[in-house]
């Protein structure tokens, strides 16, 4: 079926994961909490690498907090140990705090899971949500309308 | 608000798990794929203690696999070290060989999460779906029935 | 080999851990990591169950860390899922800040894997070593005590 | 001290790993079990790229399991969310069916941690240890050679 098949859009934040030992369970496909280790890892990378603000200094140094609010997945080939995986990420929408997210797993062209999350940024100290500072949300704007389809 | 309020329907399958220091992230709160590890744990238990099917025996005898063709959750509150929370399973709809199981997370009457996660029984050999066995889903319909709500 | 038997001495702390689908690697048997998180459990239920410390308070109320700065572990026997394996722990050693652990795992009197760990309390703040507090010194004093063999 | 410092020898397989937030404890710094899910993973790399002997192949084809039988572990510095670690990984002795393995862990040529980890093949249809296939050992072999410091 047509909405199976995926090309990232140019410009989109792809990243290629090996599935290891370690992924997989006893039927040798991946264990499917991985798969959300995996989106977080993705979502590190593209505050890091695509919009050029260190996941790690806003985590340790801001003391911002990115926990998911809601998370839906679909799930349609499974993965095999020793297979690559190719995880695209695109933006679906921008709040005041919190953010729309959708990752798709892919390979050959192939969808093997559709992942949404919607994550509200948050202060780890007050605990309470915060506004996405000015930079950062005109960061994410740039990267969405660059890989809109 | 009374949507976040839950109580377990009499005869609901429950298991407390407690919060370790290995659950939680730098801000010192669960990291979320280890809620979808307790989820799946809590299967397990449901399967073997509720339905006296033995889990492991299902896929390392049987060689059944249960893999998630589709998961989504919202996340409400937090949970921190040294809290313990409840797991509690209910059934939501039973198909060929697909189940739709909903798990509330759940502390003190407040949801804290809840999932729906619905699987689709396998043959770990053949890779094919498998109808549900008669047994195995007359134990499941028992069990949505007494805890209907 | 009697070296391969083990009854825990009476007093000691010991947990059962059920060995489940997540721990489990395409062998169908524990991932080796997998054991020094169960590690970690245990150690935290000892402190808040025999010593009465609740583990949580200490880590996120006094800041106080308990980073492992030497670990050996023998592997002698497999576990597979389904199977319920026994953790004791055993005190070997405790000097000014450092305290050296041994943890036996085992099932039906055969040790299955037996660990040695040494932590070393520190601050969470300034990362310094940290002399044990009196008051659990003398408890895991106690502990030892009891349960030498 | 000079035991504390630490440089590759000339050939040797040596991977970076980026700490991140999954990684991370309470404390911000590396949770200890994660070390040893990357030491695996390294090893699978090593098999995979240097010894030219792909790891999916040689577990889910061959059906071989390469179970550790004993590891032991010096943890120096702690790693914080964000640096990037290297890992190397030297062959210290090999034996009919067992292969014992040093990983040191080093940043900015000091010593992080270092591990020991004795490895012995089996087969995992009959659960019985396997001699080293000859190509196998004699491409281990030349890995040592090519790296004895």
């Amino acid at each position: 079926m047509q909405e199976d098949r995926f090309t990232p859009p140019p410009g989109a934040f792809t990243r290629s994961v090996p599935i290891r030992f370690s992924h997989c369970d006893a039927a040798g496909i991946v264990y499917f909490p991985h798969y959300f280790d995996m989106f977080n890892g993705l979502i590190e990378d593209w505050y890091s690498e695509e919009l050029k603000r260190d996941y790690a200094s806003l985590v340790m140094g801001n003391r911002f907090g990115f926990p998911f609010v809601h998370i839906e997945c679909d799930f349609k080939i499974p993965s095999k140990m020793g297979e690559v995986i190719d995880l695209t990420l695109l933006v679906e929408r921008i709040g005041r705090s919190s953010l729309s997210i959708v990752i798709v797993c892919h390979r050959d062209g192939l969808i093997r899971l559709r992942a949404r999350m919607v994550t509200a940024m948050m202060s780890l100290e007050t605990r309470k949500p915060l506004p996405l500072p000015e930079a950062l949300r005109a960061a994410i704007e740039d990267y969405q309308r660059k890989t809109a389809t």
